[in-house]
């Protein structure tokens, strides 16, 4: 710890290694479950409170509106409102074109930017998120559901399969979030969104191709390949004059968005330029009678607010493993993007978001929806930066928007005749433009190549070969990374860095000097039976090169090898098998097994499973600057214990010096 | 570091926390793949040889036997002769059992005693190892390729998919080795092998009850209650001729291990017992005649060697699939049981398997036992040891054995026409006893309740269940425990330990005192995706309890927060996200993020990602000790910083008294 031997010496006042109190089996349970399922402890503010206080807090937890509501006031409301009619502008032109997107009825797009709001603002506890479909999950839907159903041939069926697998996907959200599984979503790393969503915007770009040029006939398949042949091969069907439309209307957007992000005062320019370019187009459209010469238009929308669909729910179809497997995935990329977007904002404004929690609100609001004509929906990135940047201070905003949308959907909808489609790909193509976020790529790049692997094969796997596969080659990746680092810890030397008195690697640290005759090595990481294995096979490689060094260098025979568990925080059977062998193979080469700082698990398995008593409570230090001194100790005021006969004794004799040393300093 | 407060200032020598230099890319990747798939760096002892050298030393690496053969001795010859006798008066009757146990023909059990030990004594690395059909590979086989293919209607049919799943074990087993896949077989924990081959022992006594009662219909199914009913429902067909036979071998098979196991003189009756057993009871049979009473005899075994099969693999077969999923299942049962096997034996006598290898030796052996009629083959635990008691010195007593074998095959077949059926029963039941360890389970028990879950989750799903629903229970619960431990890593609060400039955890150190006003937080892992989360949400969890603490005994404010990442080996890009979000949100609750102890991987990406700027790098410190003296420092000499007006100066306030402190102590 000082710096000179004596002053080491003075200054030692040695503290037993300690082994925490037991704990009743039942008490370990009890905290485990607690800190594996609920680690945020979010009932603590109930507790201390009387019966009646706990009854409103509770209720207040589960329905937040609950709670914020009687504080709610008018001036609020006035940013909400301009708030909600913005994202309500925006909800309009997003919702028919990506429910074109998941091959369905651009009506179905309305509905679902109408009840799930609504259920939403009473259970959310977000109070910048906006409700609303979203391409990937969009897209993802008729990837998979029309495979088995197709959506032209038979498209009732196809809608009540979207409507079931809907149903599931809300059902596995509020599961997931009540079994308060919500480290599912933990699993999908940031790497392996960025690269999904990159992929998917891709390819849902790729898609729009169709509208820009007009096309008819288009494959179903996503990948990059079938739609360029798709493209090509349809050379002489192209549009011209969709296709001038389209880029203009794209153009006309991306410059708003680059102006946008110019000024923020340009904000409100790009808020409302999808609905300023369905007006346009509609209009000009009318007035050139472009539907005749080759425009596609939207044509007649149903109007009404969403009729019920709860008995539409298609249980009992041969396709419902279909359905359940689409609902499933779609309904965590949702959570995904939904819980990642809620969490950003929320630290914004320095307010905090319950990821269970918020998965039961999405859950119940995509059942809900489910029964009223909805598909799929989630907190779109987009339009809840739109909605924050509008001033939105809560879920109010999301009822106004749904208001707004219910406006359209019973008086409005006739207006939507000649808008034409080619302006609804531009729409879609520009939000999907922003979604790929190659600076993050590289950014990735740059801070964990391992990362960028991730990302990268997420967005190949989606762009040349399927949305599916390339979010089973990310997930797979990602996992491989937990379990290979689980497999292969880190194992560093270390050295005294300036004779502090600090032992550190002396990778990190180059003049970190090593101590002559004993070898320190430091475990990176819980020993379990995945690793252990491992770790045995790499300690006893340090200690042959250790050998070999010496060898070649003539320099101190090796004698103490002192492992720094300071990093091992948890130990299992396995685990405790390899020191034991560690201990019995260090016996047969004559060296002497010294510990430094176990941790309290470590300390206690040690003890139950008598390696204690093999190792000798001696040897086990509370720092390796303590182990080294009394190894350093014993080295110099004895001679080498290397000369005794047997191993036996050797290992005895070494243990009283090293008792000797400890009483008498 | 030291004791008083002033000795400590004097004392202090501070280091910088270094960033390891920069590797280039291509280097680390190096380093990372020959750190996952060699760690054990086999062809360490090529370097710094002569090609030629290396040539032969890569040969003899590949083919042990060339290594050790030519320094083979009469001597340990005599040993080695013993010791293959006495495993070949095991192999036999072993063999005609187990392959009963597989639904084969008894004398493919013969066969694969014959070809595989001699493939293995060429390429095998281990001493000790006896090659050999095995009891629950056997089940399993007969299990899963049992519901495909009726073994007693369409006999030739199963064989061939029996060789079929053989030869695809052993392309596996080879592969793993090859490739360097190892550790996947490091992910059979020892929790799980123990209950499962518990299990699965138990469902083997089960089945032998049919032998032993001397029933000829029986269920196919190995779980308990299918098999308790078919013992049950044909009561009136159970033979006590045969029943008091089983009852007597079994009671002597049980005493001979008991006696050897109570004197180690005693290893001989034990080792003889099984073919003693053998020769008494057909010696019985033919002198009672009771073949005519209900003792089911063996009857007559093909005279001859092993035939050829390569032709007969059905890779044509419509259950080809069944067969490779059988072959790699059993496979890497096989595998962990010889791998594991061979491993304990080499730390008795202090040399070293390289398990990589083995792998290639078993899957070379497997294949060519496939083609020369035999069925998959390890090193089975019991004859193993049964070798290594009778003083085998290398690998030739596994050739002994195949010649003994053989020589049973060309002359002794007709001896075992009389061999009672229920003998064999006897001798399964006796073997699988000792492989039931209870006993392991209650230390499991003591040292490690999630692997005794893990155990014990195998074993009930094993034997209520089906043999690969408890593989499946098992390795699905191991993988959970090694997810979950990355998800829920675990934090400690830190406190001083005697005033010896130690900190540690106040659990494990009641006596810890915690430092007013400043937080030490202990992070227990690398911060990965899967935890970054978990962690974010638990560290300010530990800062509310702390604050909430405060408040009520009203002592000092909380003002910083000390993160130890001394066990922190890795971070990737969501970990940065954490910590920068950690830092945000500390910046707006006014209190301070200071650092202790980054690793390199740790500080290269605080670099990077220009956290390290937004941190500070004043804030970044050596030891938690010189952390919480710098901090103490500013506490006691300066204003509390809370009262300064925002947090930005704030921020800079301190920082520039933290460097103020640093410059002039």
């Amino acid at each position: 710890m000082g710096t000179g031997e004596n002053l080491e010496w003075e200054q030692r006042r040695r503290v037993e290694v300690e082994t925490p109190p037991a704990k009743p089996f039942y008490e370990v349970v009890k905290s485990t479950v607690k800190e594996t399922l609920f680690p945020d402890d979010p009932f603590r503010r109930l507790k201390r409170q009387p019966l009646r206080r706990k009854l409103v807090m509770g209720l207040q937890y589960f329905v937040p509106i609950l709670e914020w509501a009687p504080r709610y006031s008018l001036r609020s409301f006035r940013s909400d409102f301009v708030a909600g009619i913005t994202i309500a502008s925006l909800a309009v032109p997003q919702g028919i074109s990506y429910a074109g997107l998941a091959n369905l009825p651009p009506v179905i797009g309305l509905y679902s930017s109408f009840v799930p709001p609504l259920v939403y603002a009473v259970l959310g506890s977000s109070r910048d998120m906006a409700i609303g479909t979203v391409a990937v999950p969009s897209l993802l839907l008729a990837a998979m559901l029309g495979k088995e159903v197709n959506p032209k041939l038979n498209p009732n069926l196809y809608l009540h399969l979207v409507l079931t697998a809907t149903f599931f996907a809300g059902l596995f959200q509020a599961s997931l979030g009540i079994f308060r599984l919500g480290m599912i979503v933990d699993y999908l790393s940031h790497a392996t969104i960025l690269g999904f969503m990159g992929g998917a915007a891709t390819v849902v770009c790729l898609q729009q191709l169709k509208g820009i040029l007009g096309l008819v006939h288009f494959t179903h398949a996503t990948d990059f390949f079938s739609v360029l042949r798709s493209i090509l091969t349809q050379f002489h069907q192209w549009r011209w004059e969709s296709g001038v439309l389209g880029c203009c209307f794209l153009f006309f957007l991306l410059l708003t968005k680059y102006f946008s992000k110019k000024k923020a005062a340009f904000f409100w320019i790009n808020a409302m330029a999808p609905l300023t370019s369905v007006i346009l187009g509609s209009v000009l459209v009318y007035f050139t009678h472009a539907e005749k010469h080759g425009v596609q238009v939207i044509g007649e929308l149903k109007k009404g607010i969403n009729p019920a669909s709860a008995s539409e729910l298609a249980f009992g179809s041969p396709y419902i493993g279909t359905a359940i497997k689409a609902g499933v995935i779609t309904g965590v990329i949702a959570l995904a993007e939904g819980i990642a977007v809620g969490r950003s904002f929320a630290m914004f404004k320095n307010y905090h978001i319950d990821g269970n929690k918020e998965m039961i609100a999405f859950g119940i609001m995509n059942i809900a929806g489910s029964c009223t004509s909805c598909y799929l929906t989630t907190a779109p990135f987009s339009r809840t930066a739109v909605n924050f940047n509008a001033g939105c201070k809560t879920a109010v905003s999301n009822i106004v928007m749904a208001v707004t949308v219910m406006m359209t959907l019973l008086f409005l909808t006739p207006l939507f005749y000649y808008t034409p489609l080619v302006v609804l790909s531009s729409i879609i193509i520009s939000a999907m433009l922003g979604v790929i976020d190659y600076q993050a790529a590289i950014h990735l790049w740059k801070l964990d190549k391992f990362d960028f692997l991730v990302c990268i094969s997420a967005y190949i796997g989606v762009v040349f070969g399927s949305i599916e596969i390339g979010l089973v080659v990310a997930v797979a990746l990602s996992m491989l990374r937990v379990l290979l680092f689980v497999a292969r810890p880190k194992t560093m030397i270390l050295g005294n860095v300036l004779n502090s008195g600090t032992y550190r690697s002396v990778d990190q640290y180059p003049k970190a000097a090593t101590v002559p005759g004993i070898l320190i090595i430091h475990i990176g990481a819980p020993i379990y039976f995945a690793n252990a294995g491992y770790l045995r096979e790499r300690i006893f490689r340090w200690i042959d090169e250790e050998e070999e060094k010496i060898d070649n260098m003539s320099g101190t025979e090796l004698q103490y090898v002192v492992l720094d568990l300071s990093a091992v925080g948890n130990v299992d059977t396995s685990g405790i098998s390899m020191l034991d062998e560690v201990k019995k193979e260090l016996d047969l080469r004559n060296l002497k097994l010294v510990l430094a700082n176990p941790g309290g698990e470590m300390m206690k398995k040690l003890e139950k499973s008598m390696l204690m008593e093999s190792i000798g409570k001696e040897w086990i230090y509370l720092t390796v600057a303590e182990a080294v001194n009394t190894c350093n100790y014993i080295l110099h005021t004895c001679k080498p214990p290397k000369a005794a006969a047997t191993v036996a004794t050797t290992t005895t004799a070494t243990t009283e010096i090293a008792a000797a040393a400890y009483d008498n300093v």
